[in-house]
């Protein structure tokens, strides 16, 4: 029995975590759950998966949820960062699943990773900020960080019994988005709803922009880096529509080992929890012959900026990448409010990115300095 | 260094074998070759890879190179089916590369296994005719079997640091051959100059016509079964006429993991010469956004009932495989010979299968006995 701790058990990760925690309830048990405010369906997860634990970021939320509870319910309600952090390092876990979405997942990670707990990694923030620091941290503790991201739990099944000193080159397929194949100018005034239908995977709203900008891929390179300690030279993207084939690693022999399957979140869910086995279960297997093409072409870093400032970042090293994800943080909140412009997003990243003086090696304390620091510059970028 | 011996060193994968060699001279050292009776090739190769044993199979072609071989130049030539057996067992090798196209290699690929040789396998027949008796041996002698057929190194690969108990499915690709999308009607009067003509693959004439009737795919799927433990009924075939993806593994959670990469069957024999580590090589890489679109369809078993018998021999079980091997090796080379037609080869496979008396677990005596039945019936069929 694998036990369990989820940040952000309401998001959409968090939901499809526990769908697959329902459907192997003799393998996993969940101890603890937290949310930032969405105390409906907590209360609701609460009653299902009876977890000992639950923490809600949001003090009013929190205080409506305790009133909630029903008496004859037994746990223990937490509030805030410090609540958090308790469920994360929690003596009875083998695991924390971080789904929370932004760089506030960074702390509590680092708080689980200190108590020795494996780490099923969905928010990629974690490793986009404060890579160096939490692949150190990890290394030092012998904790395991698995990929929960369909992408990067593909390169991780593609590594399986290799050498990663063989690896030449990762491959990082990208759907596209729901903008692939258009051209500047038909974006520019793009609207936020054009941006939120993505063509294959259902998820969520900050990731949905990330995806139509192809920020998403670029957060994306950034975490294989650390993942899998690639540098940026050695990974490639390439764009996929039809999202089968979730990623590549090519090795020095030119052999190419990829994975494949339907999309379906809750694969590298269940995988990153039932790591280093797999287990039986009923999602929809794969059927090349009926799906019949697969497709392949160069991304357009033209079109989307974004992907080429990711990559930016990675090659100056040092608290870039940090400041991107923070910038972005922010523009794409601004642009789910019809605040800003599509384009406005890559534009005011790099008027960020230029104004930083970059850290080699930063401490935790700066890292969050940073986060700060970028959030106030873009804001007042944008008033 | 790897110590290798090659039996078949004249033929295509054997040419290749030579030409992985020559480019990791540091890392592999030819000890031994051997081929039917290309005299003036065997001649050319002792010269560059001064091998210690050279063994010729047919008698005067034997005569004839040791009448060729300078005498300055220090090799022990020998002959006949006790010189594969030799040189497939010599004390200083540690591999032995069968090449050697049809049942001619079982007996020296058994004495490499009872010398506790590790096989690089590119000769089907070894396991469609003996899976049984050659798996058990190697089990029992702690060698490893390591494919050379690009689909069965796809496979190997896809397994690598899996657990074979985790399979779901092998899924095998299938350029289709020459012939794909044909009907039956068009193929009734087809030549062996058409059917030698192979897409995707420089091959053997035996091969070729293999692959034509997808006969070659039917003997993967039976090699298949031997090599990872696998019921025919967990063994897919679909075909890809691009021949990128070289085969998948689907496992019990879904997950597909596929190897890939330009066809160059120097890649899977360098993999079982250097597994399991990957060497460097100048292999053209894989650059998918080029090939842009890879397809895939269901094989058509009433146009290529080849394929069809293959899977109903693997039901059957005992020895119709074997028989379905000695009888097509007659019929392809009749057909070669411009004797028989091209559905001639599954009409008379079907009739000698239906004509034999299948053995559970037989003994390599019963193997040659029912190979040379398999051989002398089908020949008489079609006088």
């Amino acid at each position: 029995m694998k036990k369990i701790s989820i940040l952000g058990s309401t998001g959409s990760i968090g939901k499809q975590t526990l769908d697959v925690v329902r459907q192997h309830k003799d393998k996993f048990e969940v101890v603890a759950i937290s949310a930032n405010s969405s105390v409906d369906l907590l209360l609701e997860q609460i009653k299902e998966f009876k977890p000992k634990y639950v923490a809600v970021y949001n003090e009013s939320s929190y205080i409506k949820l305790k009133s909630m509870i029903p008496s004859d319910i037994n746990i223990e309600v937490l509030c805030g960062m410090e609540g958090l952090k308790t469920i994360s390092s929690l003596p009875e876990i083998d695991v924390l699943l971080t789904a929370i979405v932004g760089m506030i997942g960074l702390v509590p990670t680092l708080e689980a990773i200190k108590a020795g707990k494996d780490i099923a990694l969905a928010n990629k923030e974690t490793l986009v900020c404060a890579g160096d620091l939490v692949m150190s941290e990890a290394k030092k503790m012998g904790v395991s960080i698995l990929p929960v991201d369909s992408e990067h739990s593909a390169i991780f099944q593609c590594l399986n019994g290799e050498n990663n000193k063989e690896i030449e080159k990762i491959i990082l397929t990208a759907s596209g988005g729901p903008f692939r194949g258009k051209t500047k100018e038909e974006l520019v005034n793009v609207t936020k709803n054009q941006a939120l239908k993505h063509p294959n995977w259902s998820m969520g709203r900050k990731i949905s922009i990330d995806s139509s900008t192809l920020m998403n891929k670029g957060l994306e390179v950034i975490e294989a880096k650390w993942l899998f300690g690639v540098e940026h030279d050695k990974i490639d993207v390439v764009v996929h529509p039809q999202s089968i084939i979730h990623s590549m690693v090519q090795f020095i022999d030119s052999s190419v080992i990829a994975q494949l399957g339907c999309p379906d979140m809750r694969l590298p869910i269940q995988y990153a929890l039932s790591y280093p086995n797999r287990i039986e279960c009923d999602f929809e297997r794969l059927d090349l012959a009926k799906i019949a093409t697969l497709t392949f072409e160069n991304p357009d870093m033209d079109t989307f900026p974004c992907l080429k400032l990711a990559y930016e970042t990675l090659k100056m090293g040092g608290t870039y990448s940090a400041v991107l994800n923070s910038a972005n943080e922010i523009l794409v909140s601004e642009f789910l409010e019809e605040k800003i412009g599509f384009y406005d997003i890559p534009k005011y990243i790099e008027k960020t990115l230029e104004a930083h003086t970059s850290i080699e090696k930063p401490t935790l304390e700066q890292i969050l300095d940073i986060d700060k620091w970028a959030r106030e510059y873009v804001s007042g970028l944008i008033k």
